[in-house]
């Protein structure tokens, strides 16, 4: 698995004095943004250069634990399945090294920007998820 | 069901051009909100006041189109469960008054925040979400 | 002067209870998008087609009064100065028809993408701003 | 000084490719909350258990360069002035350790909750500001 490490800001809580629950997922996509960027795949020139999109078509989040500003949060970033065009990633958020305070799942399909339909991952981005799948 | 009428603004969207998906759930918890009101459940006064908490504990999300800046959408709020201590709301995303682009999916648990633990739904609010049951 | 209106929404609002302060300009740059579509100027084509930039280069906020979600706004938006390449707007937030809770000031100037170099203000949108002029 | 490590992150950007300027804010507001805990003033128990409100109640920032999604910033705090019962802070935001690409300043008041009225700064809060004074 891959970690990325963040800490709960006042802006990521609202006026009921926790986590508002879409931060949750801004959370989870800094972690796949760091994972990505750990192998390799930098978003900015991606987007830039890319023939390529890598739209998420499908996210979902559990909220077990009520968040507070200045938590320090581990976040768990794993493959939960690799298919032929696209991928599932699956975050734990671990407060304080210990306890589960959350999950999300993200679903990612590959685009091929002129045609408009998905394709193949590529063999080295599939490569790379291989070593955080579960 | 409850209408809420928005419009994708650029803070909505992020630099591959379109709506950055976490935003998906902002704008359904808009509608959400501006239905609270209708029924008399505004959320600063139940924030302060109440002794119930009602946090989302689960949502989820499909991404059916990419939406520019610009884009209105009509965010249709229907009550998809009642149970007896939560409930779940499924949105549907319609741009222009035809094109469905996403749907959101939230539960809801009522808590006492005295004994911090799920009660079962107040008879009033039970009422006001069966008039947007299916 | 332009006038937009909105509502403060709970993602607005932090843990102390109040409008995050970062959120009002946000919150007055959703009314300087209703403005720019007013005159014809949207943004999602503005940024796909256009061989300008328009960043904001300033921006300045005084916040006068607590604000709480739900809490009803109108912006007003004013051109307080045309130069050659650059005009400032000023938005004065109004709750409730006659309440001034706060004051923002954005500074934007026109940018040739291909020379990345400043350039006079179009004529129609020069015309345009002047209509909003103090 | 104090100093702030941060990256900007995809949902900091829109769809103009770049940092979306009130971003620039909530960076410079991550620097504070840093700032404030390492002094012994973590935000979830001030907010919680203090009879103080500390907003801020003026803000103001320069744009110097177009930020892209993952640059590394560092972000200094200075104390520019420290007042009877306000201070205010200025942030450098520094990319690759080198190039100045941005400035804020937030002038923040402390507020007796219950009487509403500024008070004068707490010693053991100026002395700790002092430590940051230019």
């Amino acid at each position: 698995m891959f970690v990325h490490q963040t800490t709960v800001r006042l802006h990521n809580t609202d006026a009921a004095g926790l986590l508002f629950f879409a931060e949750q997922f801004r959370l989870a996509h800094d972690a796949y943004e760091s994972f990505m960027e750990s192998i390799g795949y930098a978003f900015a020139p991606l987007i830039r250069r890319s023939e390529y999109l890598l739209p998420i078509v499908h996210a979902e989040a559990d909220f077990l634990k009520p968040l507070l500003t200045g938590d320090r949060l581990e976040i768990q970033v794993r493959a939960e399945k690799i298919g032929d065009s696209s991928f599932t990633l699956g975050y734990t958020l671990v407060r304080n090294g210990t306890e589960t305070v959350g999950t999300v799942r993200t679903v990612h399909v590959l685009i091929n920007k002129r045609i408009g339909e998905s394709i193949s991952l590529l063999p080295e981005l599939r490569e790379k998820l291989e070593t955080i799948a579960q």
